[in-house]
């Protein structure tokens, strides 16, 4: 089973597509990060997320897809913007027909380190050595392949019923 | 020229699509409400909304298309929603590679009837006139023809430099 994560923003959106290859086993596919020019004009912004999602999916044919749910805080203008990129998200996601998961920072913390208030440090020590990754990743790379590897254990969960956790291979 | 005026909404999305046919002059060429149900998840329901859409950019053909722009107020949960729409309007826009233009609710009601604080009845009013429609119209197609009439204004100050508002012919 192969899942794309997604870690969605305007200026930059990390994707990271991850395969299971056995119980607790998984393997990373590929990951990037889309930037987009602030000087460019939203429209144009989105639709290259779009567009590059886009050719990620074509390319790697995820099975279902994982994105961070947005704690709602206290910036307006900010959950615009990341609504937006969300939204082209959503579309380019849907154009492939998978099931699209959201799960909140908690719970892909608790997910990967087991741990719901893990700092960001550590969840990215764990995805770097569930997935053997050992050149550095940016946060949001980081972010989209911790969400994959959530779905991942969430379908383990439902499908053994036996891991409440990624654990370390 | 014909524009496509849109009001973004995740329950209920308006769209008119507006052609000039000679100064001070406007046809409606079409209009509708795409409406999403709260039933489905909000992958589906942006999908729903970025596909209906596309089928009436590809139906219609517009060369440019507006938005109203965000009021930036104090909820930040339906700023989130409403990013999400115009994130896959955005996407369905852009991929026909046209202007899309953004206008405050301030602007369109400057420029349907020369006055920025008009009441929204007086809008709806103007559009219904400009327009000659004469079946009523639900709230969310008369804010999408307004801004429709917004952007053809614009070009039209653009070319002629003469008008400050849309009037009536």
């Amino acid at each position: 089973m192969r899942v794309i994560g997604i870690d969605p923003g305007l200026s930059a959106t990390g994707y990271g597509i991850v395969e299971s290859t056995g119980i607790n086993r998984y393997a990373p596919i590929a990951y990037g990060t889309i930037r987009t020019s602030s000087k460019k004009d939203i429209a144009s912004r989105l639709f290259s997320i779009y567009e590059n999602l886009q050719a990620v999916m074509g390319t790697y044919s995820p099975d279902a897809a994982g994105i961070e749910s947005i704690f709602i805080g206290k910036d307006p203008k900010n959950h615009l913007r990341i609504g937006e990129a969300r939204g082209a998200i959503f579309v380019a996601l849907k154009e492939h027909d998978i099931d699209v998961y959201e799960f909140s920072p908690v719970q892909v913390k608790k997910a990967i380190t087991g741990y719901g208030a893990a700092e960001k440090a550590q969840v990215c020590f764990m995805v770097s050595r569930l997935l053997d990754i050992r050149s550095a990743v940016n946060e949001h790379v980081a972010d989209a392949l911790a969400i994959a590897l959530s779905v991942l254990n969430q379908y383990a969960i439902e499908r053994y019923g036996q891991h409440d956790r990624v654990t370390s291979r």
